[in-house]
């Protein structure tokens, strides 16, 4: 099996300022790609640790990608140790590179400064991959057997995680032209709704009948429910359907998709399919669902606005939720839920609607415990509301609120449009 | 300067299935007591490779800080990895820790078996520091300099992230014992409003001039602009005050807080500050700029609400956009970004308002290329707007369009309110 190694190069991780994020999305596609990660190391800006410790690396694994460092500033020492390492004689221009640097700068209206222009000059024992992200390409230095015992390849990446984890897929298409790779599948299939440890329990009987090969694992996360991947070492893909269908028949409208998905793109696909629009209103999500929503290409098709009515007052002058009702219930209430789904609903002439009221920490307002949220969703065929309960945390409130609101507005299309 | 190393054992890490926060939290709390963390490794549960390593940052390091694989099953193999590398003869009862064990399995009202009881017997050559939150004790392993060359301690905890954490004072307590400790201090100094190249550029003369001991690093990030970390090595905090008063002189109002922050908090504290509220209006940030106000605990004090306009229906009907405006001028442009953050503050009756317009993409509209956006910034002395263009990534476009709305607006309130 082919054995990796991951090095995060930069001050701040070692200072525990940020959180390194990029070695674990790295991991988990290699872990996909069929390759085993033996090691993950974060250095400093040190030169001379960065050699030593990349050349430890390198021979012990089979390719080594390494990840920050590239910036333009001073602190950024990542290229002249690689220049080093691979014994470079100097730096060559990369055109290609050039002319993204130039096009992101003229994009940004910047002027063109040498320390830019040096993003695009690489040592000129390496082969550049462009990185359409950022102006820092990757550098792909190919090790003889002479050098460390084996063939070793090593990657270059930017550290910024969305170029990082942009230009994957392109260092994962290298590997795969360049090393040999068993057969591995992965299906993902997401479910909302139940938590981790009922669901589990729910589906243990399929899991043990599981396929000699076939591997299950659970990943929660509060926007998007949980993914459950299936992956199949050496099988076919039609091994993996199969067991897929048995957990559709199991767990019915709970399941979303059976994609790696999210619940706002799902809700614009059934928006879209059936011709139809929604709207949100929003008090204790403050945003979250509207930005969950846009945060998808295209939504300006069935996405009309919403209103975020953090003030009774907005929820009065805007929304037309009546000041009794507000009075008599009080803000987080099912009857003010229902009441903000349909203002918004009529508000914008959409043909569906959500709305959230609730109280996302710290703190509850004496009534109600903090984490506690009612959701109204109105559609042609009238109104409903649901109430749930949730922890502590504002921001993990918050992301729970906004999901469970998505998905109630989902299974009332799904009722309204039966498969 | 004591140096550590911290190495987290464990497959899950490797595989990517958990990203890996323990390193993070240790390295904070060993930075703020002045010892330099060197180096960060994740490693499987492998023995001779868990041993090998440990030899190897033994030797390099003052201290090593160990979390994971010390659970009771199988899979589990530090504690007889570290009873080899310490060359323990057998494993001793710890009288403290078996107490715990105990009563931890009794308060969850379950048998005490003989894998609960060996969490608490230990390889002969250690101190036992016991864990309070789990069955799991601090290992601590004190070599002579004649094994590593210089004496060397290794600390190995839990790896479930509340023990590491809920145990990690107790560890700071006997490292702050053993170890002589010299100062270190950090200094995060927030700047929005320049691109980090130009910023590096322009800052350069003082970044040369900064005294011996004293490191610049830049963390750059779509919604908090630019990070500016300023680090004493040896000297005291006054160092860095100093060099913070000549940046701020250097910089001006771009610097918008000299601790670890962000823009929303920023404005929300200059609202509270002058006792005045605000509201916004989004179009192509979609309720970013909403959900990044009130994902601030207290936010209620100063938010009234927002209005996203994602329909031209929207737009006209609930913010009371002129039709013919958005026909003369077109949809992106300084005329609706006006009209935009004026309806809002009369609709929400707000002090201040803040409104987008603009492409977050994929794609132009045929006239702005995409990545334009126009921002409307309303308040008691008049509107102003401002237009900015950043890149094609729909999701970084929407963070720098409302990262840069709210900076518009943290500085129309402190023209109002000057310092």
């Amino acid at each position: 099996m082919i054995k990796a190694s991951i090095c995060t190069i930069g001050d701040e991780i070692l200072i525990g300022q940020i959180v390194d994020t990029n070695s674990s999305g790295i991991a988990s596609a290699l872990e996909a790609t069929g390759i085993k990660v033996r090691r993950m190391v974060s250095l400093s800006d040190d030169r001379d640790d960065i050699i030593k410790t990349l050349e430890g690396e390198l021979k012990e694994s089979d390719l080594v990608v390494v990840t920050g460092g590239l910036g333009p500033t001073k602190d950024d020492i990542t290229k002249p140790a690689l220049a080093e390492l691979s014994g470079s004689a100097g730096y060559v221009e990369n055109m290609e590179q050039m002319e993204i640097v130039r096009e992101i700068l003229r994009s940004r209206g910047l002027d063109l400064l040498d320390i830019n222009k040096a993003q695009a000059f690489v040592p000129d024992r390496c082969e550049v991959i462009p990185n359409r992200f950022g102006t820092a390409p990757i550098m792909v230095f190919r090790f003889p057997a002479s050098r460390f015992g084996h063939t070793a390849t090593l990657y270059a990446m930017p550290g910024v995680p969305h170029e990082t984890m942009g230009m994957l897929p392109d260092v994962l298409k290298d590997i795969r032209s360049h090393f040999p790779l068993s057969e591995i599948h992965h299906r993902s299939i997401m479910v909302y709704g139940t938590a981790e440890s009922a669901l589990s329990k729910e589906i243990e009987p399929w899991e043990n009948a599981l396929p000699d090969g076939v591997h299950l694992a659970y990943l929660p996360n509060p926007l998007t429910g949980i993914r459950l991947r299936l992956s199949s070492y050496g099988g076919s893909e039609d091994v993996l359907n199969e067991e897929i269908n048995k957990l559709k028949a199991r767990l019915g409208s709970r399941i979303y998709s059976d994609e790696d998905d999210n619940l706002s793109r799902t809700v614009g696909r059934l928006l879209l399919q059936h011709g139809k629009t929604m709207s949100c209103a929003e008090s204790c999500t403050g945003g979250e669902i509207a930005h969950l929503i846009t945060s998808e290409a295209g939504s300006s098709g069935y996405f009309l606005g919403s209103v975020t009515s953090y003030a009774v007052s907005v929820k009065e002058n805007v929304l037309g939720v009546n000041a009794e009702t507000i009075n008599k219930y009080g803000v987080v209430s099912s009857e003010v839920a229902a009441a903000m789904s349909e203002g918004v609903r009529k508000l914008t002439g959409s043909d569906y609607s959500v709305a959230t009221t609730g109280l996302s920490g710290p703190g509850g307002d004496g009534i109600n415990p903090v984490g506690t949220v009612w959701i109204g969703i109105s559609g042609p065929n009238g109104t409903r509301t649901v109430t749930k309960q949730y922890h502590n945390d504002r921001k993990r409130n918050i992301q729970r609120f906004a999901a469970t609101a998505l998905d109630c507005l989902r299974l009332m299309i799904l009722e309204d449009y039966p498969v």
